[in-house]
């Protein structure tokens, strides 16, 4: 069905998109928390009008490049989720001015909320503020209900009155050390304790906080509860990938992305086939490994049905190369030099980034193109 | 001296990269073979021309569409390395009529040689072949010698006369695993026998066999003599990275590229410094670390001057964040909160990958950016 196509290149089922997209709303519906999700996976407007249901509420960004291309896409309320340099402000202020929309920033430094107020005093611009607080992933953010969490809000109040304070944020990175429901669910609340904690110390202490924004995919999925939240941030569940099945996080059915790859050579001594995707189309990620240790650089799947081909999977990569060890030399003969196969990628985010757009499959067959954003 | 630079940026410095060039033009002319650059690293017509120092001579790519970019650019003379899909064929066929440029096109399989000879036939298309010999690296290529090169001599020439063999290639990519000039010189001599026997085998079957081409950086530069070989394929030359130091094949004067990034945090439990070039920015490929295994995903260097700063490195990637721990908390004071680092990475080809661009550096200073071309 994808006979005379160009590969490598990028598939999205669109129909397993949109039951990911309507689980997780009807997920964060019942657990009474808006959904923020976390484009930077995706890139794409399309599927962030799937992902609210045709409406342009808020949205997560790790990128000003992202913030750009959503903005003047007409969304007007984005979260940009990586701490903010005061160098990028200007830019920032440019992309506020130019498309009307608010973006809010992620700060967890005292000096550099100075900084801000004083840049946004230079730059007559307005900035909104959430302080990120460190849940345990320990890559970023002060500790919860601190007095560093304290320190920051408070120099946000004295930068500038052009700064306001939003609330604070913070992410369970860490959640994906488990292929376990209990330990990532116990994360859950580890995740909310540390971000309402911190929202009640602000309150206590005459300081607005009216966002208290937490997540990532399996603590959205996992939570007990999210009494106190106000906002989940979850990415990866819109397409989902085998480091999120390693870990239980979804199932086969779920995995929306692919890449169609074409046999390019038959390595008779391996025996091995050569696929025309490596390192650049799918990606040096191996994170589903630990969990998934037969999961290579991708599985590698029937091109029609995406049913997976034996044990097959992408072994080692070279720039645009894939070698897949087959059992035996029957192999040789079922997918021939020409053939088309589908990989099911390690990590979506990572493998997604190397395309400038996505086929988009309905029942299977390609219907559309979406075009995607990139860089910085 | 690059304040006020959005980052992460990608940092080409001018003067290694025409040094890098000129040794490798020397060492080529010193052994008597024609110098085919690999710019599958590269990607960009103006690095192209530093590699062959001002003319158009013959390249190596690939991608086709790196084989378009060129092309259009003016080079007539260029071997796709990557085994050619017969379905790809008519895309190929059309960058050879638009542009006048003639593609070298590698095979390995004979009944792939029928199939290229009905699509020449289909598309009133000519394709000059290199038949692909395996020197031990097992990716893909013959048995040197074979019966199976003459297999495939003999379908070419019965396939069309639309089809012209012309020659044979190998590559030493197994070359990589050492960091000792003894085993690389042994196997450049194993690459070099591979193809000049396999030639010599078709030139006795009244084949003829112009084009005897062979490569990669570590063969090309440890070689004893190349005696037989017509051209070399090298690439990673041009820019060197971590990969290459690691294995004793440049000195740290020859590293030409570096990504510009920010501190954007510092985490003092760590303690770690955060900044903004993570998995995008950098890539997730680690081979530098077998022969030096604090390299992490690249060393951290002073912004201005590139030397180190002391054993820093990227230690842990997430998608826009880099983790570089710290000894100790003093460095917080050495490098705020907006500071610039420059990173010199793992793997140059998948690092560049991620950037639509170089910022040029002459003695040290931004003075032009280049295109780079990317995707399939």
């Amino acid at each position: 069905m994808f006979e005379g196509l160009y590969t490598p290149r990028l598939l999205l089922d669109a129909d397993r998109l949109e039951r990911n997209a309507a689980r997780m709303r009807a997920r964060c519906h019942d657990l009474g928390v808006t959904l923020r999700p976390h484009l930077k996976t995706a890139k794409s407007a399309d599927v962030a009008r799937v992902a609210a249901d045709g409406a342009q509420g808020p949205i997560t960004v790790s990128t000003l490049a992202e913030a750009e291309y959503f903005a003047a896409a007409g969304w007007p309320d984005i979260l940009y989720s990586t701490a903010i340099a005061p160098a990028k402000l200007g830019r920032a202020a440019q992309i506020q001015r130019d498309h009307g929309a608010r973006i809010l920033f992620v700060i967890d430094d005292r000096d550099t909320a100075v900084a801000i107020g004083a840049e946004a005093a230079a730059l007559g611009a307005r900035f909104g503020l959430l302080i990120e607080v460190d849940c345990g992933e320990h890559r970023s953010g002060v500790e919860p209900a601190s007095d560093a969490l304290l320190a920051i809000a408070d120099a946000i109040r004295a930068a500038s009155p052009r700064l306001e304070l939003m609330g604070v944020m913070t992410h369970a990175g860490h959640s994906y050390a488990f292929d376990d429901p209990a330990p990532i669910r116990a994360l859950a609340e580890t995740e909310r304790l540390a971000a309402v904690a911190s929202a009640e110390l602000l309150r206590s202490h005459d300081h607005k906080c009216p966002i208290v924004s937490v997540g990532s995919t399996p603590t959205a999925l996992f939570a007990e509860h999210l009494a106190g939240v106000s906002e989940v941030r979850a990415g990866i569940y819109l397409f989902h990938d085998l480091a999120q099945l390693s870990r239980g996080i979804c199932s086969e059915d779920d995995l929306a992305i692919s890449v169609l790859a074409t046999v390019i050579g038959h390595q008779r001594g391996g025996p091995s086939l050569i696929l025309d995707a490596g390192a650049l189309a799918l990606s040096k990620d191996v994170g589903a490994n630990r969990f998934m240790p037969d999961a290579g650089y991708g599985r590698v799947c029937d091109a029609a049905t995406l049913e997976p081909l034996g044990e097959l999977a992408v072994t080692t990569v070279h720039q645009e190369h894939g070698n897949v060890p087959v059992p035996d030399a029957s192999w040789f003969a079922r997918l021939p030099i020409g053939s088309l196969v589908r990989i099911l990628p390690n990590h979506a985010c990572l493998t997604c980034a190397a395309y400038p757009s996505y086929d988009v499959l309905r029942a299977g067959t390609i219907v559309d193109q979406w075009p995607r954003t990139g860089g910085w």
